[in-house]
C-alpha cells in the first residue's frame, strides 16, 4: 500500500468525458489499495479565457486580483474530479491550494511555495478518501489567494509529494514520457526509461517542454522520484530520479531542438569592465528573456557579444538595445531570426570525452553549418539555420545511437 | 461619511460592460467619501452553467462538491469587479466569503450564516479600500466552502451590514424597487417609498420576488435598514425598515399575484387527530412545497382539506398522496391547476377593519369567482382562475386606491 501523488494536466481534464476518464484511472489505483492525492490543473483553455475576460475589464490586470480570478479554474476541476470519483463509488474530497495547506511567499502570479502543512490532506487520507488538490495555487501569509505561474501544477504535485513523503509522484500529461528527441521530427526517437534530475532540467529548459524546470528543481532538492506518463494510455512513462552510476553509461540521453529563435550580435564592443552588464541589464529591464550568450576572446581592444532570444522578442530587444550600442561605443548591432538551437544532453558527458567532436562531425557530414556554440557540464548547444533544424536533430540522434 | 454595504445581483454584473458600470457607480459613492463594501453575485447564467457541468459528471452532484464548484462563480465576479474599480483609479480588493469571515452552519448548498467576523473587511476599509465580497458563500467550521442557497447574495449583504453596523445596505437589482403591484399587469402600479419588514416578508414570499424572504428576516432581526433599487438608473428605490406609526395609515401596501399554482383537495377526510400531520409529512418527504392550507369546520365526522402548490409539483404530489388517501380513509383526491393566488398585504390591516370585505366586493363587482380564502395578520389571500388573475389584480389595486 503506497501513498501516491498524481497530477493531471489541463488536457487530461479538458472536458467532462476526460474528467471521468481520469476518475476511472484513479479508481483503479484506489482499488489496488493505494492512498491517493490527485492534483489537477484547470481544464485546458480555461486559464486563457479567464485572462481574456480580465483584460476586457483592465488592460493590465492587477496581479492579486488576477490570482483571485485564475484560482477558480483549478477549483472548478477539483470539484468536478471529486464528483466523478464519487459517481464511480470512490470516496473523494476536493481542496483548494489554501485548504491543502500550501503557503506561498513572493509576488502574486509568480509566488513560490514557502511551506506545506498538509494537515487536512492527511486527515482525509486517513478517512480513506482520495484527496483532490487544486494545482497552481496557494495562499500567502496575509491569507490572499496566490498562483505559482504557468505550468506550476506540476510544482504543486512535487511539493505535495515531498511534504507527504509520498512513495511516488506521477505526472500525467498528453505525452508518453520524455523521448530521446521529438518523435514528430526524429521518427525513431525512443522513450527514455530513466533520467536524472540534471538531465531532465536541461531537457526541461530546452524544447522538450514536458515539465517546467522549477518543478524538476524542487523534485531534485527534496529527492522526489517522479514519473512522467500519459493519461490516455497504460504505457509506463519516464522515471526521473537521482543519478545512478548506471546512468553514466549513456553518454547522451537526448537531443533537443528549439525553434523560433533569433540572435543579436553587438559588434565591436570595447573590451572593458561593465559593458556586458550594461547590455544585459537593459535587456532585463525591457523584459527580454535571453538564452545563450557567447563572447569570444577579444582582439585589438574590442570584442563581439552574441546572444539568442525568442524571435517574438527581437523587435523589442532591438529597440531597447539601440541607445545602449551608442552609449557603450560599440560599432553596430546585427540580428537574425529564423534560427534553431540544437542541444545534446547527458550526464555521461562528464566522464566521456569526444562528445563535442562527434556532434560537430555529424553536422559537418550533413553539411549543416554551425553558427554559435555553447556548453555546460552536461549539455552542448549549437545554433543552426531553422531550415536545417530537423535534419540536424536526425543526424545527431543517429550519431549518438539514440534509436537503440 | 457613511459605511455602506451595496449588493449587485447577477444581471447587474452580467458581462464586462456591466461590471464596469457597477464600478462607475461604486466609484461615485467612494468619491463622495463613503466607505464601501460591495457584495456581488455570480454573473447571470454562470451558476446554471456550473450546475449543468456538474450534472454531466454526476446526475445528482454531491452537495459539498457542488458548493466548491458554485463558489467559483462569485469569486470570479469579485476579482473582475475589483479590477474594474482599480482601472477607474479606486483602490479595491476582493475577498471570498471565507476570507470575509463568513462562518456557516448546517448542510451544504443550504448553509446558514452562523456568524461573521469581518476582521479583514475592516482592515481593508481602514486602508481606504473598497472591499468586494463574494455573495452566496462562506465556510463551515471544518473549513470547507459552503453556499447559502439560491438568491442568498442578498443575505450576505444584509448579514455583512449587520456585522459591520453599516449605516445603509443597498440591494441593487434589475428593478426600480418594490411596486404596489406588478407594473406589467397593473399599468398604474406605483413604486413604494417605504415598506416595513413584515410587509416586505409577505411580498417576498409571494409573487413579488424582488428579494428572498430569508434575507428580509435577517434584516428584521438585526434591524438592518436596506434599500432595493436599480443598478441601471439613478432612481431612488424602496426603503425597507422597521414599521413606523406613519406606515399604518396605509391599509394595503401592495397587491401580489402568483401564477402557476395548483390546488389539491382531499375530500372526506375523517375528522380525527393525526390525519393532517400524516398528509403533510408525506408531502414534505416527497419534497413538495405547500403554500396555502385551508380546512373548513367539519360536518358529520369528515372534512375536506385543500392546499395549494406550484403546478410543476402537482404530479409528484398526487403520486405521493394516493396511498395516503387510502391509509387515512379519505374519500377521494381532487386536483386542479391553472389557478392564481392574489394577496393584499399591509400592516395597516391590523388596525383597520373592512379590508377583506372591500377585497371580496371588488372581485365580486368584476364577476371574478373566489375559490379559497386564507388570511394572516397583515395579508389576505384568495385563489382565482388563472385567466382572471390579471383583471383581479387590477380591480383590487384600484379598489384600495394604490395608484395614488
Amino acid at each position: 500500500m503506497s501513498l501516491i501523488v498524481q497530477k493531471y494536466g489541463g488536457t487530461s481534464v479538458g472536458n467532462p468525458e476526460r474528467i471521468k476518464n481520469v476518475a476511472r484511472r484513479v479508481a483503479e489505483w484506489h482499488r489496488k489499495g493505494d492512498r491517493l492525492v490527485v492534483v489537477v490543473s484547470a481544464m485546458s483553455g480555461v486559464t486563457d479565457s479567464l485572462i481574456k475576460l480580465a483584460k476586457e475589464i483592465m488592460a493590465e490586470p492587477t496581479e492579486r486580483e488576477l490570482d483571485m480570478l485564475l484560482a477558480t479554474g483549478e477549483q472548478t476541476t477539483t470539484a468536478l474530479t471529486a464528483m466523478a470519483l464519487q459517481a464511480a463509488g470512490i470516496p473523494a474530497i476536493s481542496l483548494t491550494g489554501a485548504q491543502a495547506g500550501i503557503v506561498t511567499e513572493g509576488i502574486h502570479t509568480k509566488a513560490r511555495i514557502a511551506n506545506i502543512t498538509p494537515k487536512r490532506v492527511r486527515e482525509y487520507l486517513n478517512q480513506g478518501k482520495v484527496v483532490i488538490v487544486a494545482g497552481f495555487q496557494g495562499q500567502n501569509e496575509e491569507g490572499s489567494i496566490t498562483t505559482l505561474g504557468r505550468g506550476a501544477s506540476d510544482l504543486t504535485a512535487i511539493a505535495m509529494a515531498a511534504a507527504l513523503k509520498a512513495d511516488l509522484c506521477q505526472i500525467y500529461t498528453d505525452v508518453d514520457g520524455v523521448y530521446t528527441a521529438d518523435p514528430r521530427i526524429v521518427t525513431d526517437a525512443r522513450k527514455i526509461e530513466e533520467i536524472s534530475y540534471d538531465e531532465m532540467l536541461e531537457m526541461a529548459s530546452l524544447g522538450s517542454k514536458v515539465m517546467q524546470a522549477r518543478s524538476v528543481e524542487v523534485a531534485k532538492k527534496f529527492k522526489v522520484i517522479f514519473e512522467v506518463r500519459s493519461s490516455f494510455n497504460e504505457n509506463p512513462g519516464t522515471i526521473c530520479k537521482e543519478e545512478t552510476k548506471n546512468m553514466e553509461h549513456v553518454v547522451v540521453r537526448g537531443v533537443s531542438l528549439e525553434k523560433n529563435q533569433a540572435k543579436i550580435t553587438v559588434v565591436g564592443v570595447p573590451d572593458q569592465p561593465g559593458v556586458a552588464a550594461k547590455i544585459f541589464t537593459t535587456l532585463a529591464e525591457a523584459q527580454v528573456n535571453i538564452d545563450m550568450i557567447v563572447q569570444n576572446v577579444s582582439e585589438q581592444g574590442t570584442t563581439d557579444i552574441t546572444f539568442t532570444l525568442n524571435k517574438d522578442d527581437l523587435a523589442r530587444a532591438r529597440r531597447a538595445m539601440d541607445p545602449v550600442v551608442k552609449a557603450v561605443g560599440a560599432r553596430e548591432l546585427r540580428s537574425q531570426d529564423g534560427i534553431s538551437k540544437l542541444s545534446v544532453v547527458g550526464i555521461g558527458m562528464r566522464s566521456h570525452s569526444g562528445v563535442a567532436a562527434k556532434l560537430f562531425q555529424a553536422l559537418s557530414d550533413a553539411r549543416i553549418n554551425i553558427q554559435m556554440i555553447s556548453t555546460s557540464e552536461i549539455k552542448i548547444s549549437v545554433t543552426v539555420e531553422e531550415a536545417n533544424g530537423p535534419d540536424a536533430a536526425r543526424v545527431v540522434h543517429q550519431a549518438f545511437g539514440l534509436e537503440k
